[in-house]
């Protein structure tokens, strides 16, 4: 995947438009958030099986595909502004994901597995 | 980017510790707007300009670049599981959005830019 | 429920430490989304009976509570500050659903009811 | 408010249709937080200012109330479905939260109210 030739050419969209004043790294989580959730609108009344299902629709994968996109673009524009090299950060965070769940100890374990994302709300 | 190789990594990282069968669409759709809302939380006092200069706080970006790499993670298992080309689908939006913002009628429009938003909520 | 006395003491908190000035409607309703999405994480992992199993574990009950309770105060908030009145704008959206969705039409369709959303998608 | 009515109208209204099947408290949350994202899209590309000049605009408040009303409705029914009083759980945290946030400490203190915020990401 060529991310700088997409982001040079989101880059220039926004500058063609007019429209880098409304880009700020604060407006672009806005709509990046907002994109993700409109993902998860496509999947929220399905059962898990049903969702596994969508490949099956090509409908429904017209639709999940856009929104993907959507997502995508919006990271790639907000890793763009503030100079985050994503490909490297994907890295460096696979590479403490694996030190922080061994092997041994996460096998299996659904139990932990829930656990862990209770620990980081408040 | 390599991104066939980190969805490989990814996906090898589940099957290892039996985690797949928490990866269905449904959940890592959750999972990614959970993460999006996590970049969001960091901006979410912040003025604009305060957004803008983030660049030149490592701590804050220490952060943001965690978060930003938490959230390509879902999206690219995301796409995995359902067999998306998130390049492909990037180029077909970017053309679409092309040729429905002509550069002529959008130059520096800011309402028409507020606007467009609003049409696709209910 | 009285959301008067609710919104005047947030109103009295908020002003009282000078945080008004952090309280626009845009950084309200990112506030909010952070909040939704801290409740969405408790469940992501979950399957839909596990979900519902959730009111027998009074540490989960805990955790959902409160994130239950931040999002209705983000909510309140908001209305406060745009002099929405919430238990009006209910009713009207329940009347307004009874009229979209008549019960012949719907019932038991599961199909229609994942549809309808879609509709909104983009 | 009425709350207690307001469940009672949105549980019929799902039981006549045969929709409390879908109705687990995962999906509520996916729905909230959907609907919480919706009334964020209306503001992402807004400065704050003009996110609290919207009260002056009756076509931009008639969707704001509307997105309200959404919100309310799914955390209503969560509430409903998970045996939780969202009045008493608001008044426990607001209580808490003053005595987290003393006002002597915390007043005019951005730094500080910015920053509480990042503790809590991951």
């Amino acid at each position: 995947m060529d991310i700088k030739e997409i982001q040079k050419r989101l880059r220039d969209f926004a500058e063609e438009r007019n429209w880098e004043q409304f880009h700020s790294p604060k407006n672009l989580t806005m709509a990046l958030s907002a994109e993700a959730a409109e993902l998860l609108e496509l999947f929220q009344w399905l059962t898990e099986e049903q969702s596994r299902a969508v490949v099956d629709s090509e409908r429904d994968m017209a639709l999940v595909r856009e929104e993907v996109a959507d997502v995508f673009i919006y990271l790639a524009r907000l890793a763009d502004k503030l100079g985050i090299d994503i490909e490297k950060e994907v890295f460096k965070k696979m590479d403490l994901n694996e030190k922080k769940y061994p092997v041994g100890l996460s096998k299996g374990n659904a139990t932990k597995y829930n656990r862990r994302q209770e620990k980081k709300g408040t």
